[in-house]
């Protein structure tokens, strides 16, 4: 597997482009959209927040049947909890695309993120819509990825390739996050747990693979990364993980779990893992990269509870910004996740430096951990010594300046 | 009932006093007693995170049988992730009080509240025990009450009269906060949901009443006072409520549910809803007190759910700082909450002015808007439709300054 440049257009048959369309107010780009050149095997994974976009309603429905041709994404307005129009909105901008591409308006799928409540301005999508159609090429990956674009300070891509049986398979993506950010993104009717933001990301490859499959390669690589940060603990109503894969590769069909299927998974959660450690770099007023691994849970429940607790916590991410090791903070929060915890047994990491064990604090270097906090990827590890699972998710530090983005 | 001055001392038979004794650096005041001429049935509630000072612990001991004349508290430090060394320190310093004022060590509660992980200066505090004996004094509440503060900006008194059967009743109380409030106390044994603070409150009364009872009153008006705010949404190692009855107001003791019960109860939860609003009001950084009320919840669960999520949330709690009615935000902390919601019936009222309904905007007016997000006083209001269940949040707005003052 080798990381290879490009976005969604790494993979061969895929085109996208990017364009300015009027929906945010500076001219900046809003609208993209991407496009295979035969139909798609296609999975979506989506928000499990109650509240739902239309958009996400329409691409629910339109993935029914496990196929999409094309998908189309604004940005600057989230088209949700716009009842009635909002529906027949995001419905009107999916037969849009299908007319102009010449494919099944059930094939088209739509993305929206920004503001919550306001009516999409349909008018000026539909104008959009016939620029962009003309400007889909097989080098506008990146273009695409700086139109999906809201509070990120830049665009965010990734690609691999891997070979399978000698063909080289392509897996490319894009995605944009910035705020609203703790995905917690299933396929419909799957119920687990629940988490949090708006990110979306929109993968795509040239694999030849059964659908269960791909459903399956991408609910792994999803769980260990987009759904595995955290920004803000604030789940959006427009999160969507969508996979297209249009077999161009012709490889032989994965459709089993062999050594294929499990080269194809890696590189995928490569891709994804990428985006979202991307998404938390780029997260709102964030000076910090967070890493916060719980090993030793009874279960992996009690593990991402413990995590997600130290990870959602104003204190904790406070204290990472000021670089205090204020450890307590990390006890407190690992007592009230609600995981089945036994504080003597708790150790906690600052990088390599123990900083609690057995019940107490431990006597360490205060200048070891300053300079520790100082940089700009910090890892914390906590031991419950109880069991044998563990989660790592990824956040950032909580700063005036994500206050100040958000007010 | 009528309001009166004062706060512990407030009660006949209750002395106080605060002194400093060296725990804080600035030789400002940081240990407080509360003395009974006589023995008092006693009850306390206590953080249900998993992580428990020891404070905590020997309290919870000492109060197995229902019965307390003392209460020592320490503030600067929580005695908290300290081992057996900690446990050690709270008792004895439990037996110092109880050896000074010749009253049973089993009788002496103790509380703590400060940095976790660091050991007791026992040696100072010793020192200070002999100095604070001498100083209790029936005027000596707001002393005390100085003294239990942290990050607070101002001492937290509270009292009240009530008339049981032409006899006065006095409940009197005082409390701390600022940061890691989002208390969730529970009797000991008794399991229900699940919360967040460091918050400390002391209440004294000279009620003549059952044990079971005075239990029963003081768990329902925590939960509709101290259990019902959030600053910052993380739960603190050393929350504790707890409640002296010395019965010296010769009342016919209240054995039952009856319209004495009743007026006590009323009187108590006026006490503990005054301080718990002044703890939100002092929350850290805090320019802005938010009341958040459900109604129309499915089960008194999801109402508890959809309110904190909302008070809970960085992304609503920044836009009410900032003064922006991005009424979106409040319906996506409704969505993630993990309570039955239908979007289509949700209601969201700012003050008097309706934003959302029938699952979309309304139309109002921006400048009606930005002059209520003005006011030093904000509510939310959020209709479910769905029930008959409600509950009433209050909370603060997230501010550049809180995290300045946690990093």
């Amino acid at each position: 597997m080798r990381e290879i440049e490009g976005g969604v257009t790494a993979t061969p048959g895929i085109k996208a482009a990017g364009v300015p369309c009027g929906i945010k107010e500076d001219s900046k780009s809003d609208l993209a959209l991407i496009h295979s050149v035969i139909p798609c095997r296609a999975v979506g994974l989506f928000t499990t927040n109650k509240v739902k976009s239309a958009s996400i309603k329409v691409s629910m429905k339109h993935l029914a049947d496990g196929q999409a041709q094309a998908v189309i994404i604004n940005s600057g307005n989230a088209n949700a909890v716009t009842g009635k129009r909002g529906l027949e909105d995001a419905q009107e901008i999916a037969g849009l695309v299908a007319l102009q591409l010449r494919i099944k308006t059930e094939d088209v799928l739509v993305a929206s993120t920004g503001r919550i409540g306001i009516p999409l301005p349909i008018g000026k999508i539909a104008k959009g819509l016939k620029e962009i159609v003309g400007r889909l090429s097989e080098d506008g990956g990146h273009e695409a990825a700086r139109a999906i674009l809201t509070t990120d300070t830049f665009p965010k891509v990734a690609a691999v390739e891997v070979d399978l049986d000698g063909r080289p398979v392509v897996v490319g993506g894009m995605a944009k996050g910035a705020g609203m950010i703790s995905p917690n993104m299933q396929a419909p009717l799957v119920t687990r747990s629940t988490g949090q933001a708006t990110m979306l990301a929109f993968i795509t490859t040239d694999c030849a693979i059964d659908e269960g499959l791909l459903r399956r390669a991408l609910v792994w690589a999803v769980d260990r990364s987009f759904n595995a940060i955290t920004v803000d603990g604030a789940q959006s109503t427009n999160d969507m993980v969508l996979i297209l894969a249009n077999g161009l590769a012709e490889n032989q069909k994965i459709f089993q779990k062999d050594s294929n299927y499990q080269k194809f998974s890696e590189a995928l959660a490569q891709v994804t893992t990428r985006l979202a450690k991307l998404i938390v770099k780029d997260g709102e007023g964030a000076t910090k990269f967070v890493e916060v691994e719980v090993r030793g849970a009874l279960n992996a429940q009690g593990a991402k509870l413990v995590a997600f607790s130290i990870a959602n916590s104003n204190l904790v991410k406070a204290m990472l910004y000021g670089g205090d090791p204020n450890w307590g903070r990390i006890m407190a929060a690992i007592g009230s996740s609600g995981a089945q915890v036994e504080e003597a047994r708790i150790e906690i990491y600052l990088g390599d430096l123990k900083l609690a064990s057995g019940g107490c604090g431990m006597e360490f270097s205060p200048a070891k951990a300053a300079s520790i906090l100082r940089e700009d990827e910090i890892k914390i590890l906590v031991d419950l010594n109880l069991g044998r699972e563990g989660m790592r998710v990824w956040t950032c530090d909580l700063t005036p300046e994500y206050v100040k983005l958000n007010a």
